[in-house]
């Protein structure tokens, strides 16, 4: 037959923007390779340039960013980073997300708003991604708003596993400081042998109509150790309340958990003066000195569950047998 | 300037499949014509076939089927009654959905299961829709799936002021039957005036390994009339026994409310046996003279909710505004 | 050059939705393999559900369903397993069609009907279909509705290299029983050996206003044996008045032979009555025990065919050579 | 409300390319308006430059261009006047195909060959096409090729109509040229009145086999005026020697019929020495002066039809109706 | 004929994101309308919340925004924008980009670099937008980068106008800053009825391998008053550098006279040490107060221009005959 | 696990259209292969048919036509190759065009234009094109008009390193024939070491109206070899009258060198007359005798430039590494 024969090779290139290079730099070291060097910097009127200095063609490449602030232009340097690799004919292109920006803009609160977090699923498609790959998710649904493989890790076994073997000597309660967000702390309570749950309601006082709401505990935590998760902390507002609350009750103690610690200001303040013991992240962003200074903030890493899960798919291995059947 | 000048004029024509005509009727009237005749039936090998009796070119078509079992069949049918449309010519195709079939599997639960939800709202683009209205999805990310506009109609407020009238004296909690969907609750909460918060948790007793799981009711329903509510019941398994957990913990009664009232075999069964004292639903979905032969099953409709959206569609009015922001 | 270096594999891996599985095991048995295990069935109110056993990262899938009775169940699932399939990263997603549904709704015969044949071509490739492999399309054409590669495979050797052992030996006729459809028998003619051909002609009667529609046999039939045949027989109404026909003018007997045994209701009646002599047809579709008892109903195996093709497609051989150049 | 409020108008717009504007022309003139004028030519390296002389933005556009040869430049300059259409903001742009180019590629004959009746559908749709309208389709499939409306006209009624009236008096038959094309004939013979059919079958004579095949009549065609129907006249062959087999047979004389004259060389001069008696064709195709030289040549306009439909389409009418229901 | 007949209205409506609202506000003012009112901020970590104060169902929305520094922000802000707007039900959505951001990025310039001026197009496109309006983009080329109509406007006569009647009575010469952009120096010397060309052209000096590359006036500019001509101004170091080779090379004066008034640090510095006499700018983009203070600086306003090219658009009238035939 | 597992192979294969086989056959053979065997021909009303002789399953297929005159009818069979591919199940498409049709068409020039060169991209994409190569667009901005990888291929440093061996002892100058392209001039300079710059500046001369425009030299090329440089060479007109103006402008002799040698009618005549020394151009477009039998005419072969960018392509090398960056 005509033409010319060859047995293909495959390979596996790792890329990182300008977010946090650190939670890249230790991925690629952990799979035995190192970041793919590139050129990526802002032009005087803030345009972002990127170019890769090592010829990308025909690589499964993996494009590592976390949406930490400024979000918009690391979104963007993330989005131009796969227009280049498609250009440049990388064969397959893996989106990383350990953040995942715009993940609770994931409906029309109200009407006239906009589902942000599907736009960004669009925006990646449409730049050149093959597939996600992303942490906690803020709703699982958002899997939904991507048109391909997602393969979406869960740090809850992390996490857990540490509050077990730091605290499952104490007696604990599971507890949510949302209504929303009560499937995960059921995760949790699983996890944690099935330990009770509980959550914090929002409820308008009517007596005292200008007042802010009031936050009712509703389950049992008296005497126990509160271990309050959310799959992130922001300015941080909501979960020292239900902190808060929690002590009111009558908890023992609490112990904050959640993946994504955002730590938007003034979040380090209020963990600094919250009633919390311990306040438990990961790094899927890039936790500031000042946080870290905080005795009480714990990092656990999260960049090996991450390249685990990049040496399954370039591999072909299932990342669904290595997450408790959860991706 | 070269060529022929009119004044355009655009023409509302409502269809229906044969799943639920019934319902597409009483839209219809509500609305002021009549559903547009067609030829619809299924071959001797079961494919379907569909044929309008009248000209629908330029029409601004809305299509309504509600899919009730059997499920995949009035899908296939409400998809190829689009395609007929597309291709006859119709400006603007809104598919209608009472209840929007599949939204239960919105995410991967587990590794390697579709996502059929996001599946069916990417059939329906296919085919060729330009817009889809739903009532009540099953979770309001659903809404993303879609790469177009959705409207999406509450059931709460025809509900929930029918529970107020009726109910709105007695001491009252407001109950989710599921950890996952206390959201809702909360909703209700908020309608009814700030009614306390509970819910079902379920757990696994850890003494006795072999057991189904507990029913743990977390809140206070004591000496309270709880209103358990819910977006569907479906076989009302979880339902019954979230009645039955909360007269165990002391309530004064149950009251069940749900929008989709799916009753697939042996719900009626269960309702009937169940402790409730009434079972609140909506026509979204057709109910079986047995079921309706139960006094405590009580059916309100929908239909003057989706014919006025359907007006303000075709009236270019606002949706949002006559659904309390939440559209 | 950075990057990790690997030689990579590829893997083939046949699955079947619950239409038929016994084609699709004897298809997996040809090859060498077994059907991947996975979890399909339907929830009470009729929602379909899937889920894989083993991983499927990368592999190179075959998904056989044949559209027998309920047509839309099995339609909807096998477009489920695609979408399971792609989210589940697949590598290449064949959909293996032994009869593909809605084939004969391939035209607007009239205004404001579908083109369902091709809805149903755009619903697999939005699924996540890469590649069509169908049998004996109602019409060729229908190969031009899928945007991607389709192995069109054809029964006509099968059927016809055991027609010419049988009968080889008697004074043959082909005959047509519908206008539309003699190109068909014109392959058989050719094949074997350049018989001669003849169709059915239904005409109206003009002296007889009321009566339905003549059949006028059109070609020399007399005296020989009568190979009737056409791509499927459903209720076999045509087939079977196409045989009183031919004998009423005189044809020796007749032999029916068709790819497609969908044999609705009263197909196994009419054809038990039927002046046909033989009615040869393959296992496209599951064929009941009803028909099997029938004496004069002879099922040759399609799964040879397709499992030869699969396995060219696999390893990037010809299909077109295998199959007389007509591909 | 904020904004600027107006009634909008619509504006229908025909245009034509430089293949066949005599047509274009005179169905302009039926709508009452006249063509837009525009520069239409080629560069001296053969590349092709449109540019419209008036405003078309907002405009109903109708663009006309009849697929003759050179073929591909003309459907080159068609598409190219459709991405102008598209680029300069028309609303909506209708491709109006009185001979629609490649129609007769609508399927793989054999391996590897292209489907290129789907691909010109899906060249349209790239350029801008939002809607198809074609006379006679060489299949009706083809409808199903594009994704969206096509509007397809039958040119039967003017042909047929014709035949009746100067030929209705004499023993009629209608015979295909062709066993493919039969359902065509069947049609005719159902608008004349049921007439018998007949069509030419070729075959291979075993005893000579060096020889081309023959022409074998079936069906009765002695002593009858012969109405040899076909959708085209290419080079002339097949229907011309269909005609020499026709009385050979005993036919009484040999009537032509065929939508679209495409006379390619050296048709006319076969038809001049056919036996023929006449030759009824329409001008979907320009007619060379020296085909319309012959006597024996008729040509009826389908402008009217297609003007018909065009108003139709602008003004939301029903095709369907205006042709026998078989739009 | 069944349904519900009304003339439909339709409803321009002017949105404006954050970037630069009094430029809006000007054109909304022109149009005799005013912005709709619309919720724009960014979360504490940065991600953006956009919801309009109206219903937006059915119109015709105009969303400008300016891409000035943090280009990012705005640009996210925009397709933010254009997603509620498209899930809001906008009948029609047409983004307006007085200044296109990434404009300079639309081609590889070297390889494994993004084409991010095509990402862009591709981005709004994917968000929803139907059309796109721009004043000077930095290639003409970029129109054909978005897939629909581009409304191209030339600031060209409001700048060469000004021009015309303040130094048309001197000597004058047209000047390019660079080889690349002779072309729309070409235009402005057409415009100015004739005048020289010249362009600086950049060597490197051979005989001091060291130095930076060398300026060369190409053409006569001596004892003329040369009119400096560029899309925009950034940072200003290639346009002072131009002057100063300019005034070496003996002209007489330099004006500078650009579109868009990036103004990039230390632009101001730059300009204010000049020795260029005027610099004439428009305000597509906002102007620091720092600059507007420096005597030499002249800004026009766009705001005209493109409110009549929105009326136009509005109201199906000709862009083209607006601008002398260059859109 | 459940499969069958393989080592893949990749396979090579170069296919040419009719266009300029010679030179398809020279890159092969370059390549160490040869052209898969192919039916292509017109049938007689010009409508072209492909069909490749071999199986070309799995491929990594190239497929070369130089978009010659008769450019439509060589476009179009190009489509219909990569359509056929397409179908044929090859596994990736990379287009190659030596010279890109259309490419000048590369915006709107005027209002009322199409984009042909974004058509012509679009229409390649959707046939099935994965990739394109190309040598010297016209502009390189036409790499964003692909959605997907280009290889832009660069002639410059063949042409240049020919010049500079021949010419590059006299004094030379770089001269662009039109203000538009003086970039590429500029490239030239660099290449050749620094030499001055010149263009040709179309002016009106006011005081004779109907007279064309005048030619005037801007740049210093008194007594200067001048190196007129531009992509292509069409009918010859403007390069031939550039020469001129230099030769008057006191220059001591010119060379034409461009990559595009189109010739159209009277490119030749002109070329035989003109006062060029040489005209040096590369073999993209088929060169006729008439023009090779000029002497003056030096064609210098592209095939080794496409050849070893195709090897690097099919082993995922890097292209960029191969021309200077420029890729």
């Amino acid at each position: 037959m005509t033409g010319i024969h060859r047995t293909p090779e495959k390979n596996l290139m790792v890329f990182s923007g300008r977010a946090y290079p650190a939670l890249a730099e230790e991925i690629a070291d952990n799979l035995g390779t190192s970041l793919v060097p590139s050129q990526n910097y802002a032009f005087a009127n803030s345009e972002i340039y990127v170019r890769f200095d090592e010829s990308v063609r025909g690589c499964d490449a993996f494009v590592i960013q976390s949406h930490t602030a400024p979000v918009n232009e690391w979104i963007m340097e993330h989005l131009i980073m796969v227009d280049a690799l498609k250009r440049a004919s990388a064969k397959r292109i893996t989106v990383v997300l350990p953040f995942y920006g715009y993940a609770r803009q994931d409906k029309k609160h109200r009407g006239r708003e906009p589902i942000s977090a599907r736009l960004m699923a669009d925006l990646f498609k449409t730049a050149g991604a093959d597939r996600l790959m992303a942490v906690d998710l803020h709703t699982a649904q958002i899997q939904g708003f991507f048109d391909g493989p997602v393969d979406h890790l869960m740090a809850l076994p992390i996490l857990a596993d540490y509050v077990k073997e730091k605290y499952g000597h104490e007696q604990l309660a599971v507890v949510s400081p949302d209504a929303g967000r009560i499937k995960v702390a059921e995760y949790w309570s699983n996890r944690l042998g099935g330990v009770p749950l509980a959550f914090i309601h929002k409820t308008r006082d009517i007596t005292r109509p200008n007042q802010s709401m009031a936050k009712r505990v509703v389950g049992e935590v008296e005497g126990r150790t509160c271990v309050l998760v959310d799959d992130m902390i922001d300015s941080g507002g909501t979960i020292c309340q239900a902190a808060d609350a929690l002590m009111a009750d009558g908890a023992r103690s609490v112990v904050i958990a959640a993946t994504h610690a955002i730590f938007s200001d003034p979040a380090v303040d209020r963990l600094r003066e919250s009633v919390a013991r311990e306040v438990i992240v990961t790094n899927t962003l890039p936790i500031s000195e000042e946080a870290r200074a905080l005795d009480k903030v714990t990092e656990l890493s999260i960049a090996p569950l991450i390249s685990r899960a990049i040496r399954e798919v370039f591999e072909d291995g299932s990342v669904t047998s290595m997450f408790d059947g959860r991706a």
